[in-house]
């Protein structure tokens, strides 16, 4: 956990740090025992504001809802739109996680959450995490797998300006590729900067709004 | 100043907070008296990644910079690539602030930065905040005015999702506003739910990358 204290001379990170990190590894190791011993398979879909999180689950929850008992966990600032959203796309069970300002989730919040899903009989949980590309990086939750989206709108340098949110990931998926050269973004800048940061990634187009790329999506994750 | 702590049934707000948040207010008060004592005017843009704060901070600075002395300090996770983006526009300086995993600007960074400005000379500084549309809701800089830039493509409900960011704005800059209808995104929301959040707001709608609608926000701040 990052927390910064001001000083006359700027921030400096404070070291509170210790206890409340190991609590958090704690906490998502908790989580990550829960998911096991269930054999539940959990996905933490992290980004920034806007870049197709919740379609992008809208359209995995649709897919895979035939086959396994998928549950929703959507976090957010202040509203229940993305819950609302993927509701009737065939979800057994979509919860809303309101962090009141606060600008990611941590293992804490999920566990709570996990409270409120059925004793049994779930196969797969996917979470959306706060849009907001820098702090949820810090947060592990116990997922088996984190997805970083990022939209085509976000700009050719996004990956090295958010180095900590893709070190943090497993998968990434670059969205909106539709809109690419209306934004005047060249996406091998960003796709470049993916494979000097992380050699091994596994990048997936999409363009969620019309399904696009989303099978490959569940490939990579192995839930087909 | 908001920290969080998490506990075994969630995450709770610690009040280490008084002290840090009475310092905070005082170095942003500070800033604001050097600002006043100097003639300079002073604008906060902030939003998420990809709203267009570089792009409008460049629009901005190539229509003042025949007339006014610009400043420019943009604040960045981990690279320079925004301040090298402003540089050439005619800005008389531009300074980078890497806050090294931070997810905001704080007054205290923004004093460090000044003390690198010319002693005299500069009439207007646009800072350009870390790309997020949460955590720089908290701090203060001791600006004159927040400009909260939005982008068509972070949704229908973005303005409802991060209410804090809009409520300690000044300004709603609403960018790219061309790609609306290709992101399925219709503006009437975003513009109804910033009408209730905040009665009084001045909403601007460009294209920053075209140059549109950037000497409607000049004369909203009345810098022209």
């Amino acid at each position: 956990m990052r927390l910064f204290e001001a000083t006359e001379t700027g921030s400096i990170e404070i070291q509170i740090g210790e206890d409340l990190q190991a609590k958090q590894e704690e906490l998502a190791e908790r989580n990550r025992r829960f998911f096991q011993e269930r054999r539940i398979r959990v996905f933490d879909i992290a980004g920034s504001v806007g870049a197709g999180k919740t379609s992008l689950i809208g359209e995995m929850v649709e897919r895979l809802s035939p086959k396994y008992k998928v549950a929703v966990i959507a976090g957010d600032v202040a509203t229940t739109h993305d819950a609302q959203r993927v509701t009737g796309k065939g979800a057994t069970k979509v919860l809303q996680i309101n962090t009141g300002g606060m600008c990611h989730l941590d293992a804490g919040l999920v566990a709570r959450a996990l409270e409120q899903l059925p004793e049994s009989g779930i196969d797969i949980i996917l979470i959306e995490n706060v849009g907001n590309l820098i702090c949820p990086a810090y947060f592990a939750l116990g997922a088996e797998a984190r997805i970083a989206v990022v939209s085509a709108s976000e700009g050719a340098h996004v990956i090295e300006k958010h180095p900590a949110m893709f070190q943090s990931a497993n998968i990434v998926v670059l969205n909106k590729i539709d809109i690419a050269e209306a934004v005047n973004v060249d996406l091998n800048r960003p796709l470049e900067d993916l494979k000097a940061l992380c050699p091994d990634m596994k990048v997936l187009k999409t363009n969620c709004l019309a399904g696009e790329g989303i099978d490959d999506v569940l490939k990579a994750l192995e839930i087909v």
